[in-house]
């Protein structure tokens, strides 16, 4: 994995009828983002969700494609006929659409030759020019065409097989975080949150103030990013010194 | 609410870092896509995540407000410095971003003449020529420019309104579905789904195939989607037949 000194931004594109219909609750977004950024130093900055329709896969993976270093795909590349990611990739890079030799013997290994039917080999077909993202869960293979690297929509297999998409990859910096929950409102907080925010912000430090409802009580948890650790903490004591003049709870 | 005989598209915008840092899940694209279908005949066709980004709210205001019938966006209409969703449809929209003299009557009857402080201020400040989308459990309401609908990012405050933005929204044709979880796996009955599919591909009728894990078992739900009820019944009853025939038993 080679090193670059910046930020690294790149997108998830969730191609599945059944997350846009709100039939399934998207669980990959925050598991992908936070693993990229752990582990790779890598932002996510857009999130798109789209339905399984050719044309909309294909704009949408050209555009995604030009402004961003990485775009990741789940969903979409199983045996059935709603599973038309690879192919509309192929279509979007303008290249062949065919067996990849190297997953199509990963997967009639894995199934025998007798039980290799016409739906498994299609888990074979790849934009020509893929290199593979292995599975060791269930044997088919992800890919990587370009800068788009295209996984599966199950949690479980996605997650299993993430780590051989880390060959592929940039590696960038490191956002870090620093939180703290306060029994208060918003607006009790807001000035103060805003001069601190100008005070930081040529630092590379976002501050994000959320409000919440736990046990009842009303609170407001304030979060700190940023991939500059010294201004990170130097911004959190800063905070820290706010609640501590207003006088307000620290919600444990 | 006016009528209107054919499919309505319509799309989300989420606007906040804490989805898109995965540090919050968000759970409003599934009330906000059931709610529409159901109540309204409106589908969402897309949903983007996105930061809280002047430049990056403002480039896709702009391109989804001309792709979509209606974009409704949550989140980043409260009071902090983070808040900035108000001001950067404004800009969009090139309209003045000012007082909403009904928003801020509300407001200042709501928290009292002296504690309506400057954070609690702003959140009637809109685009010029908004109308308001009310809100029943805080106060500080939601409001509609163009076709662009914004509500907050909270879940419990966005469904306590959602009901208010109605009478903006002109009445589509309703989704109806019908599933049926199977004991098999995908590549046993993708051919059969495929044949079944482009039998009723002109009625409108979409299949879905969605592999699952469930009490340690494999299956997989096939769910079939329509605006028109006869041919999902249809539909419906091939797949039976279908499951039949290969007598592979239903998953309860």
């Amino acid at each position: 994995m080679k090193k670059a000194k910046k930020n690294i931004k790149a997108a998830i594109l969730i191609i599945g009828n059944e997350v846009l219909s709100g039939r399934t609750q998207d669980l990959n977004v925050s598991f992908i983002t936070s693993w990229l950024n752990t582990n790779c130093g890598i932002s996510i900055n857009e999130v798109r969700i789209i339905p399984d329709v050719e044309k909309t896969i294909i704009s949408n993976i050209r555009d995604m494609s030009k402004k961003f270093k990485y775009v990741f795909t789940t969903g979409g590349i199983g045996p059935t006929h709603d599973d038309i990611t690879s192919l509309s990739i192929a279509k979007a890079f303008k290249v062949k659409y065919s067996y990849n030799k190297e997953a199509y013997s990963i997967l009639e290994k894995y199934y025998g030759k007798i039980n290799f039917n016409d739906g498994r080999k299609k888990m074979a077909k790849m934009p020509s020019g893929s290199s593979l993202i292995y599975n060791p869960s269930s044997a088919a293979p992800g890919f990587k065409i370009k800068n788009v690297l295209c996984l599966p929509g199950v949690p479980s297999i996605l997650k299993s097989m993430i780590g051989n998409a880390k060959k592929y990859l940039i590696k960038g910096k490191v956002v870090n975080e620093k939180n703290v929950s306060l029994y208060t409102v918003e607006s009790n907080i807001a000035l103060e949150l805003e001069k601190i925010q100008n005070k930081y912000i040529k630092k590379n430090v976002n501050i994000g103030s959320y409000p919440f409802f736990r046990l009842g009580k009303v609170g407001v948890s304030v979060v700190l990013r940023s991939d500059n650790n010294l201004s990170l903490v130097k911004c959190y004591n800063d905070i820290k010194n706010m609640i501590n003049v207003k006088k307000i709870k620290i919600f444990k």
